[in-house]
């Protein structure tokens, strides 16, 4: 076989986050042939054109016999996933942005776009030894969920598939941002952490820990919060779809072992009156990835692949705060 | 044709509740040719007559050219799908038993259990116009909820799929048996305002509304509750599955407009502060069926035919109260 009778395929995938996006090729085998930095732009253009230079970007560097199969874009905001629209993408200063037209229109590959965490699962879960459901629960500045099963992504009905962080689990807790009180974003998402924190620094919720462990009473409040959002977005999870288990990542997860094991006290100190809960084992069945692991693009990439889904109803697309 | 070539199939379908057994026999095309209705005894060789009773009464009532090709068992309690075997079905006195194996043995064609709420989750989607995912909602004693996907039943990991009733919505609120205080169980199950309500009668839940129309303070927080925990699981079942629609079936649909209106009323007034519920409009999304809708039986015939679940992992068993 002859190098010209080679013709390699790659799919590029694309995390586009509020400050950076990070990009790969990746052939089908999962190797990863290149990657990319950079940063997003604020706006539809720029988002556009932050886009476009990190396909450029990768292919830069792949070999011309390479043939790009495929672009998949995991973007914050409300997906619209047949047409490839990101709507009120509000980190990004994006209201509504046809990127699957615009990228194909330039690159001339088919381009899938999909909500952020619906791809970091999709990737989460390709990079696991078994092929059973997971939930992958994202703790970032807000809290959500993604459930793929058989390699593909649960796609509900509105928009609303795995929206943990606003379960309501206690009538008296703090305001949401989606109008509700004590949604379990309330309690664990980074967002409102820092609010109820209110007080400036580099990273809130790290000085929330921090603080709490030099004995100050509001970080100690904020701190069980944190544990108790958390455990309580896993149990949601656990009695609704019952996966085996919770993968959980986003920009929280720098918190590392002091994140996990609060997690974990949490779910048992939780189940201390319920034989049921004990039983369950949950703090078992969390499995949390280190800092900075790389599902999105990977799970972009994928979007390419997973052809069909679970569900695929579009019904009206639901903005919420 | 002669009649000797056509040998039409069909499923028995067993709905075993905690006092009756409710039993169709179902051709494919859905005819139903048989019923029967017989109590259910107590403990497990009781409740084994009682099925093989019905199984019994329905063949009497076909013809004998119709082959039974299999038959379905939808019963109250904790269901080894795969060996066919209950568990922890308290109302029926049965702690154990190997149902699939002792009325294949009886019988000689193929057997399937499944906890009835899934089950009838099952015979609820196909009655259903479209394909669409549902969510059905069980209010009974208890409040669980089975998921159909594809014309299969959501099965998670461990046995508890669907388990809304013990989501936790107040942290303050009323024990439950499962351990837990303020499950969404204890402001809508049966059993739970029963308990609430402490007076005797035919039916509390009934004499609560009735109370409550006039005026008793009591009553009118069990009401209150009551609609708000279905509003909770409705929610719950949104925010996690997403589901267009969800069924609401069980004993207390035979409080029919009341409660329909109730829990309606309920959607929308926990939306009043959240434009992100407002945008859901929940109110819209229920569908409460008839009392004594035969879903169950349906569904239990119907589990011959549900050859491939979504999940299929069968971890250890969870008892639970």
């Amino acid at each position: 076989m002859t190098i010209a009778n080679r013709h390699p395929g790659v799919r590029i995938g694309l995390d586009v986050g509020g400050t950076k996006i990070a990009g790969i090729a990746r052939a089908d085998d999962g190797t990863v042939l290149a990657t990319v930095r950079s940063a997003t732009g604020s706006g539809g253009e720029a988002v556009l054109s932050g886009i476009l230079d990190a396909v450029h970007a990768l292919r830069a560097q792949l070999d011309t016999v390479v043939e790009l199969l495929s672009i998949g874009i995991g973007i914050p905001g409300l997906v619209d996933v047949a047409e490839g629209r990101v709507l009120h993408a509000v980190n990004l200063g994006v209201e509504s942005l046809a990127i699957s037209a615009r990228v194909r229109d330039a690159i001339g590959v088919p381009c899938h776009v999909e909500n952020d965490v619906k791809a970091a699962a999709l990737g989460a879960a390709s990079l696991r030894d078994d092929s059973a459901p997971i939930a992958y629960l994202n703790l970032g500045t807000g809290v959500a969920a993604g459930v793929v099963v058989d390699g593909r992504i649960w796609r509900g009905s509105r928009g609303t598939a795995g929206e943990v962080g606003h379960f309501v689990v206690d009538p008296n807790g703090r305001s949401c941002g989606c109008g509700q009180r004590g949604c379990i974003e309330t309690l664990c998402g980074g967002g409102a952490l820092a609010r109820a924190w209110g007080r400036d620094g580099e990273w809130p919720v790290r000085d929330i820990l921090d603080a709490a462990a030099v004995g100050d009473p509001t970080a100690i409040v904020l701190r069980d919060d944190l544990f108790r959002g958390v455990a309580a977005a896993v149990r949601a999870l656990v009695l609704s779809f019952d996966v085996e288990t919770v993968v959980i990542d986003g920009g929280l997860t720098a918190l590392a072992d002091r994140l996990e094991s609060g997690i974990r006290a949490a779910l048992r100190s939780d189940a201390t009156t319920s034989p049921f809960l004990q039983s369950l084992r949950l703090d078992e069945r969390i499995d949390m990835l280190p800092a900075h692991s790389p599902v999105a693009a990977i799970g972009a990439a994928l979007l390419g692949t997973a052809l069909a889904d679970t569900t695929s109803f579009d019904k009206e697309i639901v903005p919420h705060g």
